[in-house]
């Protein structure tokens, strides 16, 4: 593609993202489509000849289109939102228009300094301690997801606790790890991705509000070292996938600390609220940690992906993933003085992933992005007011930031069918989960065009299923 | 950010980056900053209130456009390249516009659909055996990268090994895997984060071309038989790092076949050459493979991250890295109808990556993206010639792609000194390996720009630096 072609098609694709959020609003949120119907719709090989860019862009509306289900519309409120921003795209765009590998330092010097950089401005927004910047012991990363942040925690503790014999001679099988049964699922990936066994994970009990209840968790230790066992890393949650719960960090510090586990906590959600100053009492133990991670992917208006990743000792990580074949050697890299991020995360090569977030965080300003934080926690609020008041429905978690979990008092069938109604319909999409054995409805508000008039409509369509389903008898 | 003001600068980045391509051959390929330099330009904390993207789009000019090595630049001839193309660039900024997050077949039906046939056609380019097809057991899915590829598959492979009791149990220290001294260390990185121990890992020896030697790697499996350890799993190359040299794949395939190995076959840089039909035959035996993955974003015009993987049975690869909890269930993933990628990867939420790729695969056609590689392959068979014809120089493994390893004949000093030389200038940047314990110049074309003019000039830098350090008498 010449440079002039280049130029009018990227600004028509310009125009067509403008387009498209604009009236994104106007899509049935969730996708429409049947599976297999997508695929059906494009040729069985790929084109011998080469084809014009406008045809191409077409098939985008008619063919792609169909198929998507639109996170940015301001009627997504399920699972967690990937919200996203003009100058997150367009940092996006120009990593892309760059097109360089960050995998050393030497490989371009940018791509990792502006990432050690920025990510040791969240730490000091975030309040985490000293240890984990860079100019200390510590330092953060982006990751990919926060699946692959708790991969690498549980392999740096892994590591630690075995003097690095488990990377050299494989797991012996011993070492436990910790967590409760509202944790994310990626940790029990993660276990057995380690070699450590997912059947080494204990998932201990939670309190009423869905929260890990410390004090089972110091006996499943005491237990497990009485039996021979080794444990080595527990993970806090500091707003769960299915609820939104928050772990008690200081109780479980303690713990970890008494007991030396290697404590991660994995904020992917949440974390992003603690950039508001009262929300700092959350990190609360903070200090008892020794990694942590939070997504601005879900919730900071950074396009996915982006997740931000701390250790306190950058050491335990990188001796747990480090190796260095001839032909990356080189001078920066012999001298020490200076972060290989191939050293601090699975895969070798890397994007320029920090210049998405750093136009973020300079075009919104820190007031910038907690204006719209709080917005987000308000409107939630105002929902669970709404909810509240209705006494043909309840609130079955505490609701503390962006997400509500609650149900029509029926039953679960009742639920489901509210719940596939509306997502049919395109009007609306939620999801739901599991508490207390009860099928429950989970609303959460974060994409970045969310306003009252679309909490206040996806309340009326809610509230008029409940009423229709149960009219209509079925 | 309004959709207002997101046009004006959307189409000031495009300008911007249309105009960085125009010129990027105009820059210091290699970054000539220090450790440090990039981050002290940068204020110590997040700016409180927001700023114009005028003033962030002049700090990418002034801070950032120092400490950027330039993948792109026709000059780049270091590593591997990661090349890129206007249609790559923009089928990204679709993506990073639609925002879609595509973990499972119902948070986006397009996403996984389109992927899932873009694979299927980019596998009969390959002339890969029909169980690839996501049509019979297998299929195809985009990883960040071969590293994270080439872990998914010894996964896949120690899980059908223990019938899934190392994902429950954890590792015992008795699974063995297989590759040669020149394949990619991110296989050994692989071994210690799978718990498998890097220990367990046997680099066999390699033959005159730095081919793994098929007899030595029977008799390695033969002799681990008989200490009572189980092979599991060998790694082939299709154009190692080190020197793009090709491993013999059916004499390792029929190996494989009769002892019960997982076959993968790394084809990460030189895979793109195969979809020329004259390189088909370099798949002989490829019946034998059990996963297949090579990296459209080496060279093949899109831009990282984009490795593409292919198992030939889905169903071991799912099943070692499936998990299922509440909050993801849907009615499309109970049906099985569909593809859920998240089981088929380690992170969790995905891009949608396959945009770009489509977006290549049309703009260029296969033709023209045949007409792009086999002028690569001429370039370096023509520097190839030059190198061949100057005395002061020697090739010293062969060359059958994109990659010319060479030296001057003097010693490792001096040709050390070369590279270095080069490298500072900021006019060529290329990297160095060992070979036959010898410091060996890498060379390879690959980059989108790069010329008949761009190699004549990297090659009478070469021979110009060789004669002036040697005249010098440093």
């Amino acid at each position: 593609m010449s440079v002039e072609d280049f130029r009018r098609y990227g600004k028509e694709m310009i125009d067509w993202i403008a387009d498209y959020h604009e009236k994104v609003d106007r899509y049935p949120v969730l996708s429409q489509v049947k599976p297999g119907e997508i695929e059906a719709s494009l040729p069985d090989a790929a084109p011998v000849q080469g084809e014009d860019f406008e045809a191409i862009l077409r098939d985008v509306d008619e063919k792609i289109l169909p198929g998507v289900t639109h996170w940015q519309s301001p009627h997504f409120h399920a699972y967690f939102p990937a919200n996203t921003s003009g100058p997150a795209i367009l940092g996006d765009l120009l990593s892309a228009g760059l097109g360089v590998q960050g995998m050393l330092w030497s490989t371009s010097p940018a791509c990792t300094e502006v990432e050690t950089r920025v990510l040791d401005w969240l730490a000091d927004l975030l309040g985490l301690p000293d240890r984990y910047r860079s100019t200390a012991s510590g330092g953060g990363v982006i990751q990919d997801t926060a699946s692959s942040a708790i991969l690498c925690a549980l392999l740096a503790a892994r590591e630690r606790d075995s003097g690095l014999r488990t990377n050299r001679e494989g797991c012996g099988g011993s070492q436990v790890a910790y967590c409760s049964t509202q944790t994310h699922s990626s940790l029990e990936k993660a276990m057995g991705i380690a070699g450590l066994g997912r059947a080494n994970l204990r998932q201990i009990e939670v309190d009423e509000h869905f929260a890990l209840d410390a004090g089972k968790l110091a006996e499943q230790i005491r237990a497990d070292k009485a039996a021979g066992l080794r444990p080595i890393f527990a993970c806090a949650t500091l707003g769960t996938t299915s609820s939104n719960a928050l772990d008690p960090i200081a109780d479980i510090g303690r713990i970890c600390a008494a007991e030396g586990l290697w404590f991660h906590v994995d904020a992917a959600m949440s974390g992003t609220a603690v950039i508001c100053p009262e929300y700092h009492y959350l990190h609360d133990g903070i200090e008892y940690t020794d990694s942590y991670s939070f997504n601005p992917h879900k919730w900071m208006f950074t396009n996915f992906d982006c997740s931000c990743f701390w250790v306190a000792d950058r050491a335990a990580l990188i001796n747990a993933l480090s190796i260095l074949p001839e032909y990356l050697l080189n001078e920066a890299t012999a001298s020490g003085a200076v972060f290989d991020y191939r050293d601090w995360q699975v895969p070798l090569g890397r994007r320029f992933r920090a210049l998405k977030l750093w136009f973020v965080l300079r075009y919104y300003g820190v007031e910038g992005l907690q204006y719209h934080i709080r917005r987000h926690i308000e409107l939630t609020r105002q929902l669970a007011e709404w909810i509240e008041a209705d006494e043909q429905f309840e609130i079955v978690a505490p609701a503390p930031f962006n997400l509500v979990c609650f149900r029509h008092r029926g039953s679960d069938e009742l639920n489901k069918r509210i719940l596939d109604e509306l997502n049919d319909s395109g009007d609306l999409f939620l999801t739901h989960t599991k508490l207390n054995d009860l099928f429950v409805l989970r609303l959460c508000i974060g994409q970045s065009r969310t306003e009252l008039e679309h909490v206040e409509r996806a309340w009326r369509l809610i509230t008029e299923t409940a009423r229709w389903l149960r009219t209509d008898g079925r």
